[in-house]
C-alpha cells in the first residue's frame, strides 16, 4: 500500500539491444523470460511520474500496456511522461524502459516502499504479460553488457556481464514486431540462442559477443535485407556489427558504421541501469 | 590465461559504508560473507593497472594483501596505482575497492577474458582470505544502496537494493580494525545484524535503514564516544546519522551533519558500482 498522495519523481532507464536470446515461457510471468546477452545503452528513457492519469511518450499520448499494469500493481493513479531519443519498435527495449522507469518513479512519488528487486519484478511481469519483451527489463535494471544466465525476474533469473565499455553506433531501418516473433514458434531461434550463449561464456569478450550475435541472427533467420547489407558493409570495412533483437536495427562497436559510410547515432554503455534521477527529498 | 602482455586500464569502484551486518564464515571463501545493508558512495577509488610491479595508494607505496591475491589469481605481473579521497581504515571499504578495481582493470589490461561475476568473486575471495572485509566487494560491484540478502560472492549471494539517491555527509574520527572485530566472537553482533535486516525488509526505506543502523550499532556494542556524540547531535538537530561498520566514521543523510555543526565531506550514491572508466580500445 503506497503511503503518499503523490508528488513528482523521475527515473532514467537505459535502452537495451539484445544480440541473441532463447525464449523461456512459463505460466508464472516472474519465472518466464529469456536467456541471452545485450548492451545497456547510455541513450535511454527518462520517465517522470506525477499524480494524475495518461501516458505520454515524447509528448504524444500513447497506450503502453505494461505501464498500465505497473500502475495497477502499485495501486496508484499517475500520469507518466516518457522522453527518449531512441527509435520506437526497433529493438531498443523502449517499452521495458518505460515500464521499469514507471515502477521506479511511481515507487518514489507515492512512497510505495518496495525494494529494487520488487519493482524490477513488477515491470518484468508487466512486459511478459503484454508480450512486448522477455529479457529487457532485468537487463535494463542491471546496466552494462548484461548476460542473462537464467530466465526470469530477480527472484528467478541470474545475471552476469561483460566487463567492457565500448563506444556504440546504431542505425535503424524500421520496425519489427516483437509480439509477432515471440508469439510464433521460437524453437529454432531458441536453439541458436542457447548455442550463442554457450559460445560467449567460453570467451566472454565484446568481440566474441558480436560474432555470437551474427551467428544467431543468421541461424534464427531473422535478418532483413537492409540489416544484412549494413552488417556486411561494416565487416567489409574491418568492423563488427550485429542486429538488435527484435528490430530492423544494426549496432556496431567503435566506429564500425561510420567507417562503413553510414551516419549512425552514437552512444556509450550505461553502467548503472535503471535509477532515480530526481531524488525525492 | 591472460592473452596480452599488458597495457594500461583504469577502473572506478565506489566506497561503501555498511550500516549493519551479520558475519557468515565458511571454509569456502566464495560462500563466506555477510548479510546486511549499506550505501555505495560516489566518493570511491580509481585504480590504474599497468604491466610492472608494486602497489601505490595516493602515491604512497603500500602492501594490500587482497591486491596481491587478485594479481596472483589472474596470473599477471602488474603495477597498481590507487587514488581516493576516502579516509583509510575508517569503514569505507577502501581495501575492497582496491581489490575489485585491480581485478576489473587487470582483466582489461591483460585480456584475461573473465566475466564481471568471475572478477567480483576473485576480489571477494581475496578480501575474505585477508580478513579485511566480508561484504564490501559484492556491494561495491552492485552500486546503489545494496542489501546483501545472502552471504557470499556472485555464485552464492544475492542482492537487492533500496531505490533511493540520498545526499550523504560523513565525518571520520579515526581508524577501527576490521580484522580485530571480525576475528573476535561475532555472535552478538550477528544476532543484531539479522534483526536489523529483518526490520529493513519489512520497511525498505532510507529512513528505516538509518534507524536499523543505529539499533545495530547499539546492540552490537561497537559505538565509540566520538561516534555516539555525533549521532546524538545529528538526531538532536532533527536528522538521521549512523556509524560506518567498521570505522570511527559517522554518515548522515541530507544535511544531517552540517545542520548539527560539523564540517562533513559530502557525496552522493554511486548507482553503477565498480566499472572500467578508461576503456581499452
Amino acid at each position: 500500500m503506497c503511503e503518499s498522495a503523490g508528488r513528482s519523481a523521475t527515473a532514467f532507464v537505459p535502452g537495451h539491444v539484445t544480440g541473441f536470446f532463447s525464449a523461456h515461457p512459463n505460466p508464472d510471468p516472474a519465472a518466464a523470460g529469456s536467456r541471452g546477452a545485450g548492451i545497456a545503452l547510455s541513450d535511454g528513457v527518462t520517465v517522470t511520474v506525477t499524480p494524475g492519469s495518461g501516458t505520454r511518450l515524447n509528448s504524444d499520448a500513447v497506450d503502453i500496456a505494461p505501464v498500465d499494469t505497473v500502475l495497477d500493481r502499485l495501486d496508484v493513479a499517475a500520469s507518466v511522461d516518457a522522453e527518449t531519443p531512441l527509435p520506437l519498435g526497433a529493438g531498443f527495449g523502449v517499452s521495458g524502459a518505460v515500464a521499469l522507469g514507471t515502477a521506479l518513479a511511481a515507487n518514489a512519488a507515492f512512497d510505495c516502499r518496495k525494494t529494487e528487486n520488487e519493482l524490477i519484478e513488477v515491470a518484468h511481469c508487466a512486459e511478459v504479460d503484454a508480450g512486448t519483451g522477455l529479457g529487457d527489463v532485468v537487463a535494463q535494471a542491471r546496466g552494462g553488457l548484461p548476460i542473462r544466465l537464467d530466465p526470469g525476474g530477480p527472484r528467478h533469473g541470474s545475471l552476469d556481464g561483460l566487463p567492457a565499455t565500448p563506444r556504440i553506433e546504431y542505425v535503424t531501418f524500421g520496425e519489427l514486431s516483437t509480439e509477432t516473433v515471440l508469439s510464433s514458434d521460437t524453437s529454432q531461434l531458441s536453439e541458436a540462442g542457447e548455442a550463442a550463449l554457450d559460445d560467449l561464456l567460453v570467451e566472454p569478450t565484446v568481440e566474441a559477443f558480436m560474432l555470437a550475435c551474427d551467428e544467431f541472427a543468421a541461424a534464427a533467420e531473422l535478418l532483413t535485407d537492409d540489416v544484412s547489407e549494413a552488417i556486411a558493409a561494416v565487416e567489409a570495412a574491418g568492423g563488427q556489427a550485429a542486429m538488435a533483437m527484435l528490430g530492423r536495427t544494426v549496432f556496431a562497436t567503435g566506429n564500425g558504421l561510420s567507417d562503413a559510410g553510414y551516419e549512425p547515432a552514437v552512444c556509450g554503455v550505461d553502467p548503472a541501469g535503471g535509477r532515480l534521477v530526481d531524488p525525492v527529498a
